[in-house]
C-alpha cells in the first residue's frame, strides 16, 4: 500500500479529520498492514487496549458475546478510545469478511503525539466535538425521556 | 494563594484527576488568581474560548440568556472544552456571588501539554472516560426513549 493511501485513510477518519495531510505522513509511515480472514477475533472484551485499527476494506463486528453492538466498515476506526486512555477493551471485535486493516500501536502513536502539536490539537478537537455533540444529544433525549 | 493550594485544586478537578500532583506544579505556577464580584459576566455565549477557570470559591451560573443550564461551585471547572478545542463559548457564565477563580490560558496550557506526556495522557484519559460514560448513558436513554 502506498504511503499516500495511508495518509488518506488517516485523514478520512474522524479522529484525524482536523489534522493537515502533511502532518499525517509520519503517522502513516508507522501503520502496520494486517490482512485477516473472515471470522477472526481481532480482540476480545477485557483485553488490554494498546492499539487501534483503521479499516481499509472489509467489515468488522463489534460485539459483546452474541450481542452485536456495531458493524464497522471502510474508513472506520476500531478501538480508538482504548489507544488513548489505555483502558481494557469494552467489547470484542471479529471480522465478518476478509479485511485489510492498518494497525497503530499506542507507544509509537504517543511519541508522535508529543512532538506534533497539530496532531494533538486535532485529536483533542475531535474528542471535544464528540463530547459537545453527545452532550447535546443526551440533553435532548433527557427531555424526551418520560422517566426523567 | 500557596502553590500547593493551586496544585490541589487542579488535582481535585475532573480534567487533572489522572495526573500526579508532582506533574501539576508547573501548571499550577501559571494559574492567574481572579477575584470577581457577584453578577459579573465571565464570558458570553459566542466569545472566543481561549482559557478555562477553576472555581476556588463562589458559584457561577452557566446560562443561555435567561435559561440556566448549570450552577458550578467550588472545585468545578468552567470552559474546559473551549480551551482544548478553541471553539467559541457555547453558553454564557456569570458569577452568582463573590468568586475566587484560577485562570488557565490556552497558549501556556498547550506549551506544558506538549512537554509533559503525563498531563497529556491524564487529559486524554479523562476525555475518553467522559465519552465512555456518556456513550453508555446515551445508549440506555435511547432504549428508554419511546420515540426511538
Amino acid at each position: 500500500m502506498l504511503l499516500i493511501e495511508k495518509v488518506l485513510i488517516l485523514k478520512s477518519s474522524e479522529i484525524f479529520q482536523n489534522t493537515a495531510e502533511t502532518e499525517l505522513v509520519e503517522l502513516a509511515a508507522i501503520l502496520e498492514e494486517i490482512y485477516l480472514e473472515p471470522n477472526v477475533t481481532l480482540f476480545s472484551k477485557g483485553d488490554p487496549g494498546n492499539c487501534m485499527y483503521f479499516i481499509f476494506n472489509g467489515t468488522i463486528k463489534i460485539h459483546d458475546g452474541e450481542h452485536t453492538l456495531a458493524v464497522l466498515g471502510e474508513n472506520e476506526i476500531v478501538g480508538e478510545l482504548s489507544v488513548l486512555d489505555s483502558e481494557s477493551r469494552s467489547a470484542s471485535a471479529t471480522t465478518l469478511e476478509e479485511c485489510l486493516l492498518l494497525k497503530l500501536e499506542q507507544e509509537a502513536f504517543y511519541e508522535i503525539l508529543m512532538t506534533n502539536a497539530d496532531i494533538l490539537k486535532g485529536i483533542l478537537k475531535t474528542l471535544c466535538k464528540r463530547l459537545r455533540v453527545i452532550n447535546k444529544k443526551s440533553a435532548t433525549m433527557a427531555n424526551l425521556n418520560p422517566l426523567k
